[in-house]
């Protein structure tokens, strides 16, 4: 113990993130300035925080944040490090938009028998059912009353859905907005209203309004019919997690947390947690957080450089190599993309 | 128009519900007394109500309530006729266990290249987030705010894990809580910690702590695994879904809504709706009304002719009856199923 497997992974994951972006510098041309914040269970274990006081006016100067996973629930609940560190980060700084890509990648066998899907998931990453409002009466009683209140503005409803519109008008022009408007009667009858309203802006995009419990069904037996993905906080986070387990597995979910007009730092980071069961063993797969390092380059305008990397990491896997559980290393799929990308 | 889908759906799942339970009646020797109600959103349209004021007071004296899917949202939002129907009736009998079965029956192909799973997935059905507790502000200006407020009681919390608890020892003994509590510090810390308490008195059921996203994960990578679910209302809901298609899709899924110390009646239904695309054209796949018929009789105590009809769906499905859709006929399904039990 006394080791924060989170703090292993963040280590590994910059020093990915740095040869990989290295790499991609080198070949086309930029340079990259980063600073490492050391930021995790470990750093609250010694200091009593995730971060420091003023780590937002820390981050607020730079273009991008690279997150290496966080938690380390074993000694540090995850309700503590994740509302004190990956959070905040996501609200401070108006990253309202989560955007994760879900697809089979060349050599990759999905769970499922279908393939052939290329699904965009936008998920709102700053309010809704994650607002943090709610409480507890009576607490450690019979009569104990716990309550968590999801709060949706129309700014914060509108902007994500705009977002989504756009990536559609990018993509196959097909948006599907998800909620539970026959259980939920406010807060996503709300929703169902404001998409309603910004369709009429985007007439050559087809709507579809579906309901969180019959997309989850959607995304395993049609994935093929799915293009752009709107859903809230917390149905975004479980659609992303469905789409992840289609596309092979967390190893493979790349995201991104957008703030759209950039008046702050985006932050890149893989779907996946610490993985506290397997950080240190160089079994983990290091495909997510290359993926999201190339959606970093992306967002920084480097264009060719992140479609060099997507590139390399489906040279790798159309070998075979990290398609499955434990058949590379970390260190050696790595190698191949790097490789692939230095090629 | 002016036909109700759900109307004809109801209608033919009674139908059907009632030549299934008379030929299991028949076979193994008792008599059902049943009354037929025409609550549906075609009522609605008549009546500007779902069912009568007192249809739950007529409904009480029930030892079961079989349910036909409701809902027909071109005329009448699914927020109002779920509201007026199915939620009230969960309510007010207090049939706070939603219990729904996720197998591959015999013959069945689904979705996931994985086979054998035997999860039973146990749903919160009075509370949590479908509360119906919220409300919205500033309606229609750019400052609209919507809140959702999801209500969980210790009461409420303690009876459905309980009700898990016990579903695991008397099958592998495997429980798996789903949360959120790395997101929701209210709500899912508190049911976390009923989990832990109640834990304590089951010493045999082995317990895991899941979060909702990285169990529908789960649900797709590896169902082997899973034995007994216990999730909130919402959660659950999601989870069901997810299972009928890992199962084959909704023309699987069969459901109970169980209020365990029989104080009311208990109600049956398919987890799938009423379908308005394909209502009344003898395409819907029965099994699922005929499955949540047999989880009736089992209620009833009728274990034999609950067994025998779940022996019937089998031994059609195992022919290829009923397995994929468009292959076979309502009618032809319902058929093969009354004769393997009438054999
Ligand atoms: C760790 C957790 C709080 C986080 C979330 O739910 O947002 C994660 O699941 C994700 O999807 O990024
Ligand atoms: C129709 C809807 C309100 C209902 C629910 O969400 O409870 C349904 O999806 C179900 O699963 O029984």
């Amino acid at each position: 113990m006394g080791q924060d497997p989170a703090a292993i992974i963040a280590a590994s994951v910059a020093e990915l993130k740095a040869r990989v972006a290295d790499a991609a510098a080198a070949r086309f041309g930029f340079a990259l300035k980063t600073t490492e914040f050391p930021w995790s269970c470990d750093y609250y274990l010694k200091t009593g925080e995730m971060m420091p006081a003023d780590g937002i006016a820390q981050l607020r100067p730079f273009d991008a944040i690279y997150l290496g996973a966080v938690g380390w629930p074993k000694t540090v609940p995850d309700s503590v490090s994740l509302h004190g560190l990956l959070l905040p980060i996501r609200k401070a700084f108006r990253q309202y938009a989560n955007i994760r890509p879900h697809r089979l990648l060349k050599g990759v066998e999905g769970p499922l028998k279908a393939g052939g899907f290329d699904i965009l998931c936008i998920r709102e990453n700053t309010e809704g059912e994650y607002s943090g409002a709610g409480g507890r009466v009576h607490q450690g009683t019979p009569d104990e009353v716990a309550v968590e209140t999801a709060i949706f503005t129309r700014a914060g409803v509108e902007r994500i859905l705009r977002f989504g519109f756009e990536s559609a008008m990018r993509r196959r022009r097909k948006l599907t907005s998800v909620t539970k408007s026959n259980a939920q009667k406010y807060s996503m009858v709300f929703w169902d209203e404001v998409t309603d309203q910004l369709a009429k802006e985007y007439p050559e995009v087809e709507v579809t309004h579906t309901h969180i419990d019959a997309m989850a069904a959607k995304m395993v037996m049609a994935p093929e019919s799915l293009d752009v993905i709107v859903a809230s906080n917390l149905f975004g986070d479980i659609l992303t997690d469905l789409g992840a387990a289609i596309q092979g597995g967390l190893g493979f979910a790349a995201s991104a947390n957008i703030c759209p007009d950039r008046s702050a730092p985006s932050m890149f980071e893989p779907v996946h947690g610490s993985a506290p069961d397997i950080a240190g063993k160089n079994i983990a797969n290091p495909i997510a957080a290359i993926w999201s390092v190339a959606m970093m380059l992306d967002h920084l305008g480097e264009k060719a450089a992140a479609e060099a990397i997507l590139t390399a990491i489906e040279a790798a896997t159309a070998t075979g190599v990290g398609t499955r559980p434990g058949s590379h290393s970390t260190d050696a799929i790595t190698t191949a993309v790097l490789t692939a990308l230095e090629a």
